[in-house]
């Protein structure tokens, strides 16, 4: 945490060009309002210039060709994309188990590990199950028979991968998800709920990410699946053979029923539901809480509950909202056609 | 997973009848659109007779007196139920902890074990606890002090179930849930929330089915309490003194707060949340995403936020896209009061 | 649970009165449907009157000045806060694991333990982390590197708290909860999800309580923090950088988006979504279910999707339900009208 750079160094590592003191002391990364002389801060866009004005960061990484700054600034292309390479200077390292295997960890038997793969305390790995080269397994993580893990991931404390499962390479899961459960599935016969026996599984492709406390259920049979670089939030349900494509984002608390489709670069809001047999198409989006019972065209963003097109959502909300208005007229009117009659009587 | 058999015994187990070569061999099944000339698929209705005229599926199961296929098909009374025996029978076995107990497992004094039990690796069982015949602790569950669990119970990895709860035979609980946690309950006094000791208890009928990552508190006194056959999917909460009773399906992400009652045959679609005391009598239902916060009465269905009765849903909808035409209507009809009144003045 | 008590003595406990045979022995607490001749039920108000009459409670605590009640009573200010008290003399000892360290527990280097520590089977702790006096770790906790807790305070099993967190005294989480797990943050750059490093934080201030099977995401930078005597329910998600006052309360499936901060005392109903950046202001209230999109003023109380004043919902459904009304008018107008104009044309 207190490694120290300079602005030129910090320049350098994001291809930006320095203006103001370029010996400037920078240990550390904070927001506008509450950055300090010590830290860099960074401007994506004008929404927070006045912040800006005020701000005791010690340095502003903006965009190329902003304007003044009361502090020396980095000027790069992208200041987001520049972030993440700074943020990532300034982690502090984060803490694995010790390469290798730690004594407390059961592995099955014929499971096959890679090189520099590092398998943490109470681990539990079953019979024929494959760890890719670097992958990590933290502390009480359980990893069923024959799963296959690529290389490079990162399966966080409390993780279950149950049998039969795969993951690419680079996949991180984040602590108590659960990855393989039996799918939701019942047939009602003889007065009582029959289960469905669930003997598919879970693909995971390269580069996805799921968040802490997640459940993604595997295939009543077939794969349940989730494509590469697709990210995922904390508290997310994907149920059985659902089919997540890549690239997309799915926020916290969403859930997805059973064989429901995402097409690639979906993108859902937090708490979003998605109906069992539902198809997302490429590029749809959902704003949070939706819940969605009928396909959604490519491209095109729905809200609300039932969700329906953006646009539909505004006109129901105008609607509503005219109501009164609308009370209030047909009354005028009404006393304009009373007096109308009146006369007519006369 | 390379087991083959022929359709004769295939329509032997599910008491079918051949159409077609018998001697046909199946190695799996799939989906209609997904099969593969070694696999079986099923239809349960007409709906998908268009896929079925393109399916490359080896075999198909339809329900008895069903036309022609264009595979040897097997005819029974009711393909839904037959696919789970049939499933069952192409189900790769599940992996289980070795019989006995595995000898990092850590048991309490006087914790009494069935026959045929098996304790997995990192297991914990509290003292006084019991475990009934042939039930499976995977890895790393937590079994707290006098917590009983009854017989052929599958307990799945990092499941916690804390002191005093007691769960019939044949329940089985997916990864990383927690049943016996305290019930969220504060008297706010002295400018402070003042914790309620939640000394009551968990009791889980037989034949309960519940998913991963789902919250089931104890009673604040007395018991939170699931009735038989009940099946719960992943995510969902149930706070402390729920009553839910026998064979109830509760679909993923749903929330159910205290003290609330569910009758016998109960369905919660996907996120239903339910407010505390509402009862939902015998046989009521609850589409997705609905907010119960009054009564339902048996038999009856709601839907949204907050839930209403199907009828007044629809009715409510209706009402909302009448807006604009009433307001085109209420103008034509001002125009025409303009003109009476102008005609009236002349 | 077989601990008996006179009347005399439970009324000494909470500062009553006894009105009717102090010598009344209770061995247990229930409501005033469940209880039987041995135990001992309250009433807070006079909604449960009727249930009184009937009830077969063997003592019921009351509010001073009370009237008459068909078993012996204790009357006291505050039932409701009573309560608590007798509730906890009932309750039965809270199992822990020994004082010390169990020897499967596995301790990094520099962690340093306060005195009368209790440290379960499989508990990881992490180099230089610091456990204050008296603080329990249940089985299977896991504490990152350099997180920090404080005394009293209880760590149900298999809850997951990160590196680098500080948690106050008294603090409680309850099973299979997650702390510091990396927020959801990425930057969309050459056609992919570029994760930002999260190297910020959690602060869980004195005396909070987070239930089962939430998560509490670590900041980007900075920290992601809890006020003092907040509580949390169950399966409540809390994004990066999120700031909670203190004395708040939040139900169980409630979702905190990035950033956003909720003041003092705020209180959110069941499965609440509260958008990034927005802010709760002090004493905000909102309904179970609300997604919360914007900013809510102090003390003001939302509901509804996206959420609105609870004084607009109400004119909004009320607007809803006369529209069908509104259409009948509108109906009769335009016949009154036929009438005027057929009247003009004669």
């Amino acid at each position: 945490m207190s490694r120290t750079f300079t602005l030129a160094q910090i320049a350098k590592w994001i291809d930006g060009v320095v203006r103001g003191d370029a010996a400037t002391r920078i240990d550390g990364v904070a927001g506008i309002r509450e950055a300090g002389p010590g830290q860099i801060t960074w401007l994506s866009d004008d929404r927070y210039a006045a912040d800006l004005r005020v701000s005791r960061a010690g340095a502003v990484v903006v965009p190329s060709g902003y304007g003044e700054t009361p502090m020396p600034a980095v000027l790069v292309a992208d200041p987001e994309r520049a972030m993440v390479e700074v943020l990532g200077r300034f982690a502090p390292p984060v803490p694995r188990p010790e390469p290798g295997v730690h004594p407390t960890a059961i592995l099955g038997e014929e499971v096959v590990l890679g090189r520099e793969v590092r398998i943490g305390p109470h681990v539990v790995v079953g019979r024929g199950a494959a760890i890719g080269d670097r992958t990590v397994l933290h502390a009480g993580v359980f990893v069923g028979d024959q799963t296959v893990l690529g290389q490079d991931c990162e399966i966080w404390p409390q993780v279950v991968i149950r049998e039969r499962c795969r993951l690419g390479d680079r996949v991180v899961v984040h602590p108590n998800t659960t990855i393989g459960s039996d799918g939701f599935g019942y047939v009602f016969a003889g007065g009582r709920h029959v289960k469905i026996p669930q003997i598919g599984t879970v693909e995971i492709e390269s580069d996805v990410e799921i968040g802490a406390n997640c459940s993604v259920d595997r295939g009543k049979f077939g794969a349940t699946r989730i494509g590469a670089g697709t990210k995922i939030d904390n508290q997310v349900q994907v149920a059985h053979n659902v089919r997540i494509g890549p690239g997309c984002i799915v926020v916290a608390q969403c859930g997805i029923a059973g064989s429901a489709r995402l097409g690639t670069g979906v993108v859902l809001g937090g708490k979003v539901g998605v109906r069992d047999h539902v198809v997302l198409h490429d590029g749809a989006q959902a704003a949070a809480c939706a819940c969605i019972s009928k396909d959604v065209p490519a491209g095109s963003t729905v809200i609300g509950i039932p969700a329906v097109e953006h646009r539909q959502f505004l006109r129901d909300r105008t609607s509503l909202r005219r109501v009164p208005g609308l009370l209030e007229q047909l009354e005028a009117l009404a006393r304009r056609v009373d007096q109308l009659e009146a006369a007519a009587d006369d």
